[in-house]
């Protein structure tokens, strides 16, 4: 483990002036350096996970009154011995008391540094310490609960079972080196083919987790595909708006939203290549059959949109014909908005039998009118069920991180050779070699083997600056 | 005082993502209202002023980990029971926090209502209350100055001091009043005389501070002017890139900067109508003399740019008279700035006499290169100088909020009243009607009087959610 010598400081609030901002500093000289600044109590003094109000001053001078929360090691985040400066939120403030610390002898801290420290200082796992920054990212329920999940250690138990599997494993296989002249086999080659196969089962299960992972924590890609002058654009600036005045509702937690995407039961939906959406509404141009074709592509949700009541019926049926065979087998959901129903001489809740004859009956077709903005809450119930069905619950274990999918690809591939060998009846030298290399990799996620300090860099870099 | 009997919630920190938030919940309900939620200790038995980590739940799902300061009524910023949550900063977490507070009980903070409760629960009075705003907002260490020496109650004792004297006035014509038949004079008239003045001369000080307040709260306006394409948005650029590549250097405080403001020696500098320079400098078009003169009276210091080489000397003597006679007798300052010496046959260093003649000798000549960004150095030092000048010391007391500008004017007119009166020799009681006026009016500054809600809600209102 490494021991940091130095002592590290950063702004940990968002950056801006807001009533209050933290500012943090952890390592050896963290409560010396603040203490000298300090007019209040004696922190050297101070027992860990303490409060105290007081000045800190500069050449006599006061830069702010502040609150100082006190940790020592290792009863904090870091594990090392952490001050936390609530001051008021001024710039100047801020950027006075980080000069202070900073001629005081700490140094600015990396993107993620704190984190990194908590690693280090065995405070949390690598997957663990990786799931704090999704955390601070999710903008979602399902973002949310896996980042949670992960960072609570959940993840890494499961890969901590995997490992101990493997333990036993290699137990059995090692017992047979130790008496290799004697050409016995302790392991019975049929309990250890049994093992490895529900070894790789397991690990697979993870692996297939990553599609569910990868959309709880992004969202579900939405393609919203049809006619020109269809009404594409004003039933996207629907959901979207609708979605906004939510948000907006909570005062003071504005999000830095990705534009065209929509929460619906915890779940995010992003809508894909909206831009050519847009402009295609502005200039009534066709979309193109190729263009259409490759947002479905990309889409696990396709909404096609058309107009209920003039639908070219040999169209509808030719496109639909052709949707069906490219989302055939894949994990994808055909949707047909039947639109502008209230050009119609009916109620929208209404739907007679003669417009409801022109859409086929094997696939879900939802009558809206975009343009009143009535029955959308039809459309949104169903994607709620789809969220619903695609959202692991909050206690299974999902990946969602691209780093720990390859380590259990690599893991995985290492495994089948040991399959292989089995089958091949190989010496036992050989398997143990690709079982550790599987271990290798496994270890890759929580840090349990030594990692690379470019590896480590690169996997904190995508933090911010503070935590 | 009002009693605040509902409890308020709201982010603290500037929204966005970031390392932490901080969320603050204040009045009689918050520390039942966290812990109904929290599961660790049980925070309705701990001591104020404690530190306690743990989670949030909701529906036996965890929000998120947090780390909770307790202050116990009166021992908190607003003099109620206070929780400062400290969470992961996912605007997602914090949405779902305040959610489930709002839930339980509490309601969105309005702007400025914590600093209000603080206010209106004796913790501090009208004038330190405002200062907290002012603080926060300050960007340079003259307006921080100012707001800080308010905040700690520095102004606020200068008003006292006011006020007692005007006491004491009281006391010696109300004695006069108790024996109205007897048709005596306790107060000699010469003495209460000149403790008007006094007075009066201590308003009238503080009145005449609110300039130099003015100007280190809201930085030195600062005028460019000169002839098309003698290098006036050269020269604001090159100054303006200096500060930006300053400012930057403390990783992760980036300021919401006014565009076109430089910070010299604590001090800001405010460049004035820059867009009439910036718009002049690419059509080739002359600013005119009528918008020159404009910019002359906005600004406290007019930087005068010419060509140091092919200055038009005609031009030049006229136009410095004209500058000249403008600023007689006003606290303006005129430097002219000798450009592109660059051009010339010599080092920027070594000005030739030759060169030097063309210019005044009564008027500050700065020579320059704006475009080599050469001798730059010389203008911020002299506007440093200035700046000094312009200053006050840390312990002056200053005047910086129109508000309490307003209110020494208003008392200052009461005086005036007291003072003909006393020539006039009205009597006593009329005396004591216009003196309690005066009175009334230092107190408005303070608090000490009752203050209308309306009033109370306009000066909060400037603050930001969460203060």
């Amino acid at each position: 483990m490494n021991i940091n010598q130095d002592t590290i400081c950063a702004l940990s609030t968002p950056s801006g002036s807001g009533a209050i901002g933290v500012i943090r500093l952890s390592g050896p000289k963290a409560i010396e350096i603040v203490n000298k600044r300090f007019k209040g109590k004696d922190l050297n003094l101070q027992k860990t996970q303490t409060l105290h109000f007081g000045s800190i001053l500069k050449d006599e001078e006061i830069i702010d009154e502040v609150l100082i929360s006190l940790f020592r090691a290792p009863h904090s985040y870091t594990g090392e011995d952490v001050i936390e400066i609530s001051c008021h939120g001024s710039t100047y403030i801020i950027a006075q008391l980080l000069a202070l610390f900073i001629e005081d002898g700490a140094r600015i801290a990396e993107a993620g540094e704190y984190t990194m420290r908590a690693f280090t200082n065995g405070k949390m796992d690598l997957a663990q310490a990786e799931a704090v920054a999704d955390l601070i990212a999710s903008e979602s329920k399902a973002a949310h609960d896996i980042a949670l999940n992960q960072m609570r250690g959940g993840f890494s138990k499961k890969i901590m079972e995997l490992r101990e599997e493997l333990i036993h494993f290699t137990a059995m296989i090692e017992l047979e080196l130790d008496f290799a002249e004697e050409d016995v086999e302790f392991a019975d080659r049929d309990d250890l083919k049994a093992l490895v196969n529900r070894i790789l089962k397991m690990i697979r299960n993870l692996m297939a987790s990553f599609a569910t992972g990868n959309v709880m924590k992004n969202g579900i890609p939405v393609a919203i595909i049809g006619q020109p002058n269809v009404g594409k654009s004003t039933l996207l600036n629907a959901l979207l708006q609708e979605d906004k005045a939510i948000v907006s509702e909570i005062a003071g937690t504005t999000r830095d939203s990705i534009e065209d995407e929509i929460k619906i039961g915890g779940m995010s939906f992003r809508f894909i290549d909206t831009a050519g959406i847009r402009e295609t509404e502005d200039v009534v141009e066709n979309i193109g059959i190729k263009r259409t074709f490759e947002m479905v592509d990309k889409a696990m949700i396709v909404l096609y949109l058309v107009d209920a009541i003039e639908a070219d019926q040999f169209n509808l049926k030719q496109m639909i014909d052709e949707i069906k065979k490219r989302i055939d087998g894949k994990d994808k959901e055909l949707i047909i908005l039947a639109n502008k129903v209230d050009k119609g001489n009916f109620k929208s809740t209404e739907i007679p039998e003669s417009i409801k004859n022109n859409f086929p009956d094997d696939i879900k077709t939802i009558y809206i009118s975009a343009l009143k903005e009535e029955r959308l809450e039809d459309l949104t119930d169903h994607l709620k069920t789809i969220a619903k069905s695609k959202m692991a619950s909050g206690n299974q274990v999902v990946v969602s991180n691209a780093r720990h999918y390859q380590a259990l690809k690599n893991a995985d591939e290492a495994l089948v050779r040991v399959q292989d060998g089995l089958t091949q009846n190989i010496s036992g030298d050989f398997l143990a070699m690709d079982i550790r290399q599987a271990m290798h990799y496994l270890g890759e996620i929580t840090g349990s083997i030594e990692i690379d300090r470019d590896i480590l860099g690169h996997i904190f870099s995508s933090f911010c600056i503070g935590k």
